[in-house]
This record gives structure tokens, C-alpha cells and sequence, in this order.
């Protein structure tokens, strides 16, 4: 772990070597990857959040007020005090007395928690994306719609639009079969992030429909409810609607078209460049 | 100047140390400055464009089949040169019959030129932005206003979101009273861009009301017609109108409170930081 402090993004959080959080731009990652799913619900009662350590969803989540159980599961307590120290407008979500902090595997908690009946599963726990993480696994969503009630939803982390380490159509196809209800990519920017902008997997199982391009709560969350010290900074439902509308390379699921004069194919040399 | 070929964004294009552009996104920026405007009005006929030398901004307008004459001033013939030896892809942008290209200065241009009834004026001439530039004096965009027909559209870069070396809310209420028309801010991401983003200000003169919101030409760009090599890439109709939906901290123009604990004001110390 190391924290620093830059020069045009306020405090950094660096985690085996790949940039986590940055004071400037959290705000983005935190609020959509948090009100996507929970604005997409009416009313959402219990949420759980397997990584998301800093806090910052939390201090999200809290903001609405029909949850009354927040449950998170972080395997790294050690990152947890680093980010209480450091970041305490980030962690201030640990302040929320609806949060139970559980200090192990999320996967082990989902297994023995079977009929979990969340409202909304949220999942902040890559890094780096590996197209063959675990929490890209049947298995593990299979896991996830167990735990979820009926109309219930997923977030969760999944690539920017300008890499193809994942195959974001695979994927939407894959969880369409095993949610059984809606399925939908969105994305948001975040600056110091490669490429600039991060996205997310939304699934919805069987039961009450859900239409995640339209929020349901479009005057939650509640500013002024819960931990949070301040109003929200980037979220609104304008801004939820339009997560979901894709560059057309992506909604192609065509990205080797996007530069396809890149990797070696051009033919500058060294002797070409000008200066 | 300065070409070199980079790992993840194919060859890049660097003026006066500022990175202008890179294969791998130039067409977020080239798409999204061209059709954001051509898109809003009907049938545009006569297009100018300010700067833009690479000649990507000239592909773009190409793909209108309703346009017959397309102007370019540019200021910098070594530049057009250079694109068009080492960026092909992008410089086809001249091959177009219906461009002529004026090496000069664009506001001098103008000025020699009044009554210019075109449809449609794009200015892609800065680098770095700056607050005091004349591109954005008041009375620039009073010789574009007698440079545009009635209901005539502008489209001009301005800045980022995440920045504010511009006051884009002032901006616009400078706009409002010189135009007369409609005047809105819309963004794209553009990786390689500082922050990953980057601002356009649409004005539209007095005359046929424009929404820029709603892309008239929903069909338009024609993707086989004009000298560009292949579809659309970036721009669609759905990515036009979320293009104006702003974060909730760029709608009240109060950057100041994104990162509020930046520029020294945090409590980190080198002592504090921990790896």
C-alpha cells in the first residue's frame, strides 16, 4: 500500500502497484458504481458489498435511507486503517451504524450466507481486471443470484471500453443466461484511471423487472441523509441514464477496430520521427 | 513537432509539447466535434473549419452528403504536411473535392469574409487553452455570428470538466447574450487527453431554433459516403445526447468542491506516507 500526495489529484491510494483512488476523482467510481444499482430499485432494504474497503461506497450506500442493513465484506483490515487514517472523508462510511464490517473472503461469506435475500450486491474487489478472475466465474454469479431476492441486482466492476482484456459481450451474454432478468454495461469516467473511464456489469435475477437505464429514484439518494459530509458531487439521473449509451465501437463489441493501425502494424521507424 | 509510435495508442502527434492527438482515440474527438453540430441543423451546406490541420475534422464533415463547400483555415502548412505523411487515415480528410484549404489565419479570415452564410463554423484551434486566448474573446464570436447564417451553429473546443482554467458557466451567459440562439456545453472522453475528457461549446445564432440535444439527423452521418475509409466509429444519436448530460459538480460550475482537499491543503506529510 502507499499513499501520497500529488499535485493536481489531491491524495493517491496506490494497491500492489496499480492507482486505486485518487481524492479528486472518487467521488465519480464511488457514487455510480453505489446508485446505478440503488436507484434502479424501489426501496432498497439490505446491501451487501464484497471489497469497496476504503469506505466510499459505503458513505454512498448510507445516503439512502430505506437500507437498514449494510453488510461488507473486506479481506484486508490493514487496508481498512490505512484508509480511516488517510482518507477519513472516504471512510466516514464505516460511521453508518447499518454497516457490519466482515473481514473475510466474500465468496466464503456468500457461500455460507445461502439465502442472503439482499436488495443489491455490489462488487469493488478487482484489481488488476483478469478476464479469468474468480468473480468472473459462473460459479461466483451463480452464488450472487442465490443471494439476491427476487428482482433483485448486481454491480460490479468490469473493464473500460477502451481495453478488451474482457469481452464485455461474452460476459453480458454469459450473465443474461444466469440472472434471468436484465442485464445492461455502463460506464463512467474517472481520470486517473487507464484510459479515463471504468465500467459496470449490471444484472437483475428473476422476478420484479428492473430497468436500469431509467432510475426509479430519481430524487434519491438523499442528500442529506446518512454519513456523508457533504451532497452528492456527481451522480444525478441524467447522469445514470446516460452510463448506459455506448461509443459505437463498443456497442459492437468491435474493439479491435479502434486503432487498428496500432501494436507494430504502422510503419513509423525511428528515422521517420520529426522533432 | 513530434510523431512517435506509442504501445497502447498507435502513433501520436505532439505541437509545442501538448500531446494533439493519437490513433487509437482520435476519433472520439473528431467525431464527437464534427457531428454534435452537423447533426443539429438540417441539411447543413456550407461548413467552416477553423484549425483542425490533421484533416480528421474534414473526414468527419465528408460523411454529410449535404454539404458542398467545406473551408478550412489553417494556419500551419508543415502541419498539414506532416499528417498527411505520417496519419493517412486521418489527412483523407483533404482528398474531399468539396474542401479548400486557406493557409491562414482564421480570424483574419473572417474578417475579410463577412456574410459568410455558412451552416456550420468548427474552431479546433488551441492548444494549450487559455483563459485569455482571443479564440474566446467576445469579439471572436461576434465575427462568427455575422460569419453564420440565421440559426447557423458554432462548435468550439472548451476545456475539460475536471479543469477550470476556463469558467464554462460564464461562458455560456457570454454566449447566450452574443448568439442569441441556443447555447449548450456537451463533453467527450478522449483518453489521451489530460483528465480524459474534453468540452465543446454549441452556440446557434438567431433564426430556426436549434436543439442541440436532439440530434436532428439521426440517420446522418452517412457512413459510406466521402473519403473516409470505413463506419463510424465513436459517434451515434444516443451518444449525442448524453454528451450534455453533466456530473452534478459541473452542472452548479463549482469545480471548487471536487477534490476540495487538494493543493496542499491535506494533512499528508512525507512522514505519513506509507509503503
Amino acid at each position: 500500500m502507499m499513499v501520497f500526495q500529488s499535485s493536481a489529484y489531491g491524495k493517491v491510494f496506490v494497491l500492489d502497484g496499480a492507482l486505486q483512488l485518487t481524492e479528486k476523482d472518487e467521488c465519480a467510481y464511488q457514487e455510480m458504481i453505489t446508485h446505478l444499482p440503488l436507484c434502479s430499485i424501489p426501496k432498497p432494504n439490505k446491501v451487501l458489498l464484497i471489497g469497496g474497503g476504503d469506505g466510499g461506497i459505503l458513505r454512498e450506500i448510507s445516503r439512502h435511507s430505506s437500507v437498514e442493513q449494510i453488510d461488507i465484506c473486506e479481506i484486508d483490515m490493514m487496508l481498512v486503517d490505512v484508509y480511516k487514517k488517510f482518507f477519513p472523508d472516504i471512510a466516514v462510511g464505516y460511521e453508518d451504524p447499518r454497516v457490519t464490517l466482515h473481514v473475510r473472503d466474500g465468496i466464503l461469506f456468500l457461500e455460507s450466507n445461502p439465502g442472503g435475500n439482499y436488495d443489491a450486491i455490489i462488487v469493488d474487489a478487482f484489481d488488476p481486471i483478469r478476464p479469468d478472475h474468480e468473480l468472473f466465474e459462473t460459479s461466483f454469479f451463480e452464488l450472487v443470484t442465490k443471494s439476491l431476492r427476487p428482482g433483485g441486482v448486481l454491480c460490479i466492476q468490469a473493464e473500460s471500453i477502451w481495453f478488451h482484456s474482457l469481452d464485455i459481450e461474452q460476459l453480458v451474454k454469459k450473465c443474461r443466461q444466469i440472472f434471468k432478468g436484465s442485464v445492461e454495461y455502463a460506464w463512467t469516467i474517472v481520470p486517473a484511471y487507464p484510459s479515463g473511464v471504468i465500467g459496470f456489469l449490471l444484472c437483475s435475477t428473476d422476478g420484479p423487472p428492473v430497468n436500469f437505464k431509467n432510475p426509479i429514484n430519481p430524487t434519491e439518494p438523499n442528500e442529506s441523509y446518512g454519513v456523508a459530509k457533504g451532497p452528492l458531487k456527481f451522480y444525478n439521473s441524467e447522469v445514470h441514464s446516460a452510463a448506459f449509451c455506448l461509443p459505437s465501437f463498443a456497442k459492437k463489441g468491435d474493439e479491435s477496430k479502434v486503432g487498428s493501425t496500432m501494436n507494430g502494424v504502422g510503419t513509423t521507424t525511428t528515422k521517420d520521427v520529426i522533432k
